[in-house]
């Protein structure tokens, strides 16, 4: 994992014992004084009780420390899951010297179960003494569940001969279908932005990255995708919308957010295909990701996915219940990369078993759907169902 | 499997080699002169040959024959596929003395391969020989693809002293997530009914029975439910909506389908759990349904159920995510059987982990959410997502 550390931002990692043994699962993440944090939260009406809380933080002052935990998601968890968040941040506020509502506490995990206070308390201390720029790795390793490979990556921009950064990491494979957030994502610039600029950065990023992926159509309690400009770059503030900086920013947080949104996918639980679906042709964006989503969620493409067998019916079925309001089946055309598989409703004349088998007997693969309804188009990332995925979630929590 | 033949329905089955080897795979059906017959079809826009075809006869006379195969669905198929289906209608017409318009075609099985007529063509004589009232077992296996269970039931009702019979079979194990209507179904009275109240029983059966199971969420191409009053019976024709043996009618009719909708469930692909879900205390149906099916279509929630893991933050997170605009958390509850799991929003308190994995170690289990927000129910069946499902689907084609 090839990173770039952001000056001002620092970290620290620790294995507290919230759930899993013998591995980090709490990760304190310390933002400088004067930052700008822009965010968006899972739209799930079971939101998790850190999710409540650190929308409740943010909108009371700017936050200086994050902490972040794994194995315990602390979501349905009523009152006293309420408590346990706050309480969180009280002993933090107590142990780095400064308000609690600067605090923005995250969980991931299993549902339903109470967070436990004491191992968090204790691991207190010794994180706040371990806060280090280089800690990235291991943050990005320790805020991981069900994901077998740690998501962080950096980009450079060149704004008037200097170079400003934009760093990242995320975590998720399962639960995995996010609705204007993602299980948990943290982005951070060195460069100085205002809030209002930063949010929309952050909207902009999110938009074709993490609210265009699904592994299980299942949306998570306990989403969250942060953007925080750390403002330790010497280059100006950034408060102008048509500022040049300002877009080469938006390019920076978007392309950061697109590696680590395909890196979710490419990680999702027993995935073994990255799949685009493309939907060309709709009349409105509400149609084009309806199609796709259809198609992204059908059991039955996805086992085929899994099978690398081109077994275009189900796509083609999927398709057709998707509720487009009087779909022209004739007008409907689906491609597998290059090949076309179904023309004007069915089965295209030139295509051959042995051509859709090629691109099925690829790792990566888009599927193209075209609806002959209008110019909308849209894409999506998905992945296949396999074995691996019943394993991984019917063993979960054994 | 009982079941009590129609006076005046005869069936016939013959292994024509469609698509599998040494089974039945063609099925033959005669109805009697001067039935009604009510029938729905799919809403899949990608709908079959066969169902374009079998509408269009419908329409325009009274069927004396239907002719079903399985091993290939016809559909996706396009112009080709329709003239298959209408060759097929034209020389079963030769072979059995009637007008091709009077022939209902349907098909299951693979998606988007052309039907081969020469194996039906060749099997239509025979067939045609083999007719018999007491074939319906043989019709019933006939018909399967995934199916591991032949589904026929029959039921008696009393009208005005005299024994009257309701007998259904119909076939489907995986895409199943039937929109007014179902994979295939067929459902025999030997009562004298018109076909306005023929249509009337049919609808109302189909509500609470075909149209209320997913076993994965995926609507077929080729779903069709047809009723068919014989009128065998001496007993009076039913005219009039208001007739008691309208009603009685009703009853059993939609008996049948409710046994025979929960031997689809039951028989889904890889299910090893019957999986009630009731949603109460919804503002409206859609508001109901709409949460009854996200929670049975989550990967999530099923492979729990196939665990027998009483995860049920992964039911919270579904509920959650399911759209209800302005759910209030705080007013949801959530109970396996009579185990309350989650109250007001959050984890009971007298919940125990073991008292959920009770329920959870069940064939049988229903799932109740309460929303809280009016006085609507709904209730669907469906079942768990386990490795047989993915193996399944993954080796369908092979």
């Amino acid at each position: 994992m090839k990173f770039i550390p952001i000056g001002g931002i620092r970290l620290a990692t620790i294995a507290a014992g919230i759930r899993y043994q013998e591995r980090e699962d709490l990760v304190l993440m310390e933002l400088p004084k004067g930052n700008s944090c822009a965010a968006v939260f899972t739209q799930n009406a079971f939101c998790a009780a850190p999710v409540l809380v650190a929308r409740e933080h943010l909108a009371a002052t700017s936050p200086r420390y994050l902490l972040i935990n794994s194995g315990n998601a602390n979501a349905g968890t009523g009152e006293p899951g309420l408590l346990a968040a706050r309480q969180s941040c009280s002993l933090l506020a107590d142990a780095a010297g400064c308000d609690a509502e600067q605090i923005l506490p995250f969980s991931t995990g299993v549902i339903g179960e109470l967070l436990p206070i004491e191992p968090i308390q204790a691991a207190l201390p010794s994180l706040v003494s371990q806060l280090d720029e280089a800690n990235w790795p291991q943050a990005a390793s320790a805020i991981m569940t069900t994901d077998t490979q740690a998501k962080l990556v950096s980009r450079q921009i060149e704004i008037n001969g200097q170079m400003a950064t934009v760093t990242g990491m995320a975590k998720g494979s399962g639960m995995i279908c996010p609705n204007m957030a993602t299980m948990l994502a943290y982005v951070v610039t060195d460069l100085a932005v205002t809030p209002e600029l930063l949010q929309q950065a952050l909207e902009l990023a999110v938009a074709p990255s993490f609210n265009a992926i699904t592994v299980d159509g299942d949306t998570s309690t306990n989403d969250a995708c942060l953007l925080v400009a750390a403002g330790s770059s010497s280059l100006p503030k950034i408060t102008n919308v048509d500022d040049v900086a300002f877009h080469a920013l938006c390019e920076a947080v978007t392309e950061v957010c697109m590696v680590l949104a395909r890196a979710i996918i490419k990680d999702g639980e027993g995935a073994t295909k990255l799949v685009t679906i493309l939907v060309d042709g709709a009349v409105d964006e509400v149609e084009a990701r309806q199609v796709a989503y259809t198609v992204a969620h059908s059991p039955l493409v996805k086992t085929a996915l899994f099978a690398s067998d081109p077994n275009w019916g189900r796509i083609l079925a999927a398709v057709g219940r998707a509720g487009v309001q009087d779909l022209v089946v004739e007008r409907v055309g689906i491609w597998l990369d290059q090949v076309c598989i179904v023309r004007r409703g069915s089965r295209a004349e030139d295509y051959s078993e042995s051509r859709g088998q090629a691109v099925m007997d690829q790792d990566e693969i888009t599927i193209r759907i075209e609806l002959g309804r209008g110019d909308v188009s849209s894409r999506i990332l998905t992945c296949d169902l396999s074995h691996d995925y019943v394993t991984i979630n019917a063993e979960y929590r054994t």
